[in-house]
């Protein structure tokens, strides 16, 4: 019997009808039996600050706790301004603190970039990657996922295109074997 | 009689005793008759999400009329997780928006990053540099501002030490030269 | 009468038929009276090392010489391996040094990537663009220019095709306008 | 009996006397058994050029030939201009040719900068991570190895001083196990 890991999907996005968060779910259902994938949101995240951290927010806390609890962390993100969202950096610090205590540490981790235009967010990948250095996540490099043209991955049903499917199935399949190599 | 330029100064910690608050400040006793510096609080802005600007929340609105209203703009920033603070980055965002309407747009910018550590927030430097590219932010190059060691740079009473001041006096009179340069 | 400015041009392919130069060259045609495109060549120069310098090969000399010579630099390079290609950073290490004398210093610049495949070599141009702000090089933000799908640029007689003249075509007169207020 | 693997050493500076050559020396007498470290020379590496790579120059077979019988690579690089060396990107290239046949490929790896300043060539060492990305190698993210105030790492007679020997010794132990955990 093997082991099945819990996966914290963090989608940098906020708007209802995000690509990103379509292709987390999407995801989610690709993923082979030994992952299980689950969205952590971070909507309700007040603004890191130090001073508030010293009797940290409820939402500080459970954020924490859903990191601490999951085997690994993947990361599907627009580009705002050639870089991560603000809303996912903050998710990122609030993950980080308190000092020496990090959530993220060790855990496994991958990035997909979704973008409306052509360049597939690469700005904010490798920014968001250039962070995951620090908090000693280590992150599958290939295949790499500059996912462009946002608007045609999924038809008019919502469904998957038969041209974005393959490379999904692809890169999750990868993510699973990365998140095994690197338990214990 | 010389034009003054107002610069809204945007500071990427929201800690009250901030060491980039403070050299904020500083800044805004030293520079030069011509530059007229002004905090711009970003932490009340409610986390980037296209769904709610819409109907742009009363903080949004009030951010990007202040941005609106200045000829310039100085970031001084801590770095978190190797990056831009998620606190600033969400400003850098609610500014940027709603597309087509920035209002960062072709105002003279310049960067320094601050950090308690040897490295000077260069990551988070560089990170924010690569946002204004796309911001059309024309940012002052020289003298870079890596500023490290920040619980040195003050005195016990408060006062910006003698080994620091001069760098940063030769950073705000170029800075100076630089938004005289970019107008109009 | 109004003033003739001299612009470096670096190409950061050394291929024969590189898509790259032939940009370059398009650009030259295309630019306003007021801009004088010139490619100075970078093939030759040995691999930058400090003890060489101490008393420099002539493709040192000569290559320096050009660049003091020029009132501004335009970069035009592929991508490779998502980062400047290293005959590229090569030749601005050597325009860099001998320490304290380089020869980047002050000139107005402007970056354009060419990649055959849809990404359009964001990675070169943003880690060209960090390189630039130490050498002070005020480099243009707008019109950004990551030019993807390299191939289909020019038609079979090596025109440029009327979907890409009129992106060049504003890119090269924003940069002249650049150009000009970076004097004196 | 334990496996012993084959690490390729990268140095990013050719100056006879360059800190980092000292430091790749260093690292190969600390590290422990399994690990046995070697220099692979860059600096008679034509610049990269996809014309003369249809013949390939003796120097890029033999460059692509030590890393495909290495089992690791490791990195030790100066900062030039805020970014990689030439001369370091240049054996990149090299080694990442002829397309789809890169030498890199799956190899764990990891970084270390050393630079005189303070700043330790944070720089350099992200944008080599951006290949490596590319790369696809591996990439030990913690301990981070920026190591800058290069002149005090040695004593008078060479020795690595106590303040330094502690931290080397844990990346190689720990750069050890990264490579052991990314074999087969």
């Amino acid at each position: 019997m093997s082991q099945v890991y819990s996966v914290a999907v963090v989608v940098g996005s906020l708007r209802k009808e995000s690509y990103n968060r379509k292709v987390a779910l999407a995801l989610a259902e690709l993923a082979p039996a030994n992952l299980k994938l689950k969205i952590v949101e971070i909507g309700d995240l007040p603004l890191y600050n130090e001073d508030i951290d010293v009797d940290p927010p409820a939402a500080y806390k459970t954020f924490r706790e859903q990191l601490r609890n999951s085997d690994a962390v993947l990361f599907v993100t627009p580009e705002y301004n050639r870089s991560v969202p603000g809303v996912l950096k903050n998710a990122i610090d609030v993950g980080s603190r308190p000092y020496g205590l990090s959530s993220w540490s060790g855990k496994p981790g991958a990035v997909i970039s979704v973008s409306p235009g052509a360049v597939g967010g690469f700005g904010a990948n490798h920014h968001l990657r250039q962070s995951l250095v620090f908090l000693d996540v280590p992150c599958m490099q290939q295949p790499e996922a500059y996912i462009g043209g946002a608007a045609s991955l999924f038809d008019e049903n919502g469904k998957l295109t038969e041209k974005t499917r393959p490379f999904l199935q692809t890169f999750i399949d990868k993510y699973a074997a990365w998140v095994e190599r690197h338990q214990g």
